[in-house]
């Protein structure tokens, strides 16, 4: 008996201890929850985070199990910052921009009026210090913030009546939110903001003249093309990256391996959006102008692109003066595209211009 | 002791079953053999299998170990398809069109002359069918293919003279391997194939006129800058992917666990040599233009690049007729490619030449 009770007792702490040495790191379970900034069933930028969750939940064999609340369950489409510092919930998908009047520095994480496309913008943040410096503005609050699904090159919306000079623009009623109706304004240009649900009404009953959405991706279910004669060709958001939100409480209590599973899984989630909103956009774009041979597809004429982008230089060297970060971060930006807008021309674009050139 | 023995025997019987239910499947360790085309410390595309690797082994806490063979081990750059076809490795790093001689339809899955761009050929692949045809190919010979890391468009290469004309190419000593050597063939060029490690002397003495490597990211290091002031733009390879081979046989011996993990470290690897070789594409074109400012970046003349997309079209119908499969998969990428490129011109490209319209 003096042996055999140490011995069991023994045996069962050793057990205990290779099941919890092995099998509970292993097994352990962590639920997160997301709260992402579009309504259910949004395609594209709602599928994003599904799928980053199913990828995370299949690598980890179960233990990473994420789940996403809409903004028609949460309630607070551009409350998503304000819930994951605070820890109401683990994780977000949302857009770096939307919180602009809360921290003016978010506005540059997304895209820029005459900034970089999406793999200039990609080659910046995780080669050019895009993510240490977004790791800079998002710290402080708890958060960290990743890329999180790039939209492509945003068309530069619907428009009732062609646009020929600078006096088109002055008065022109247009939705169009966020720092591009800043530039806009600058030009005379009257932006508005209008909800999703009316837009369509609004530019069919020409309450507004012009609209901005996304892209033939997002915009041919939204119908525009059917009561709207001119499709205008980017300036304002030339490579719109979505962003994940993590609570940095919630990412410190993840094993390594989890950590990693995540970060992965976000990462892919992000490019892969890139590539389903190319195809979206090529298989709708034709959709569109085959349903609608009369849509026409128009670049807004140089002297307009020029005076857009001055007011848009001018804009930011506003930023820059009054903020040391914010010019840290422009400076970034520019001195990265310089380099890498010399290299798309040499590539891309020579051979784009060059094959049409037959 | 009647009770106590059956006890201790149940608590240590259940012990095993905890540890091994759950422990076993969770840290068996996997160990797969990689074999690269690449020679050891080649950068970019060696950093890409490396990086999947290194990837892999941290989201599977250690339980998936991937171990690398350069060709300077193996000692057969082209003989990876083969080994791992007969499971002599587990995966390969290499690239599809390598194995045109071999399996003729495996040319379609790297880039073709006048092709798809990067994002296109991606948008192909995972939404326009691509994979599946890759598989069609593939899967017979008990091996699976997966993109394996892009490197952007390919410059057209280094010229000793300039090209003014058609009558420039005749004759022309050049080294460009593989199809694009056959297009340039057609219009009485003399393509010719050259080791590395001489490129650099052939083009400085003349033994050859011309050659094509990769672009900025990879050329630099090679000094044809030095030495050539012509670099042309790209034609023929215009969204080079690489590619993972993974033995049919080991993929099967994975827990689906594991399997996703290398589906996505795969994925995200390749996603991230794209964005590496933007980077580097950025800086290394900035470098070399810097140090010789003397080097000429230039087009091919219209009526050459007519006469290339001829040559082009002239071989792959031909190519067409012969075999059934290669009719599907070429069809397949005009008809994607014809949507995609319309969708680039009005997006990327449109904003590409009105930014420049300035």
């Amino acid at each position: 008996m003096k042996f055999s009770f140490p011995k069991k007792v023994m045996a069962a702490a050793l057990c205990v201890a290779a099941f919890a040495g092995s099998a509970q790191a292993a097994e352990k379970v962590y639920r997160l929850k997301m709260a992402e900034t579009w309504q259910s069933n949004f395609p594209i930028f709602g599928d994003t985070p599904r799928n980053m969750a199913a990828m995370a939940e299949k690598m980890s064999n179960g233990r990473l199990k994420i789940t996403i609340d809409s903004a028609n369950k949460h309630k607070a489409a551009f409350g998503v910052f304000d819930m994951v510092r605070s820890g109401q919930y683990d994780m977000g998908h949302s857009a770096s921009y939307y919180w602009k009047g809360k921290v003016p520095n978010t506005l540059y994480f997304t895209t820029m009026p005459f900034g970089m496309t999406a793999p200039e913008q990609y080659a910046w943040f995780y080669h050019g210090g895009g993510q240490e410096l977004m790791d800079k503005v998002y710290n402080k609050f708890n958060l960290m913030s990743f890329p999180g699904g790039n939209t492509g090159n945003q068309m530069g919306g619907w428009f009732q009546k062609e646009i020929n000079s600078l006096e088109d623009l002055k008065g022109l009623k247009m939705r169009i939110p966020g720092f591009a109706g800043e530039v806009l304004a600058e030009l005379g240009a009257k932006p508005t903001n209008i909800a999703p649900g009316e837009l369509y009404t609004a530019l069919e009953r020409r309450t507004i003249d012009a609209l901005e959405w996304v892209g033939p991706s997002l915009d041919l279910r939204m119908g525009f093309h059917q009561i709207a004669p001119y499709y205008y060709t980017g300036w304002h958001e030339p490579g719109t990256e979505l962003q994940f939100l993590v609570n940095k409480r919630t990412w410190d209590r993840l094993p390594e391996d989890l950590q990693e599973i995540l970060r992965v899984a976000m990462r892919t989630a992000a490019y892969d959006m890139y590539i389903q909103s190319y195809h979206a956009s090529a298989e709708n774009l034709e959709k569109m102008l085959t349903e609608y041979p009369n849509v026409q597809v128009k670049d807004f004429p140089a002297d307009v692109i020029k005076a857009m982008q001055d007011a848009n230089s001018k804009l930011l060297a506003e930023k820059a003066a009054a903020d040391p970060l914010a010019k840290e971060i422009l400076d970034s930006q520019a001195e990265y595209m310089k380099k890498a807008r010399h290299w798309t021309d040499v590539s891309d674009k020579a051979y784009l211009n060059n094959f049409n050139a037959e």
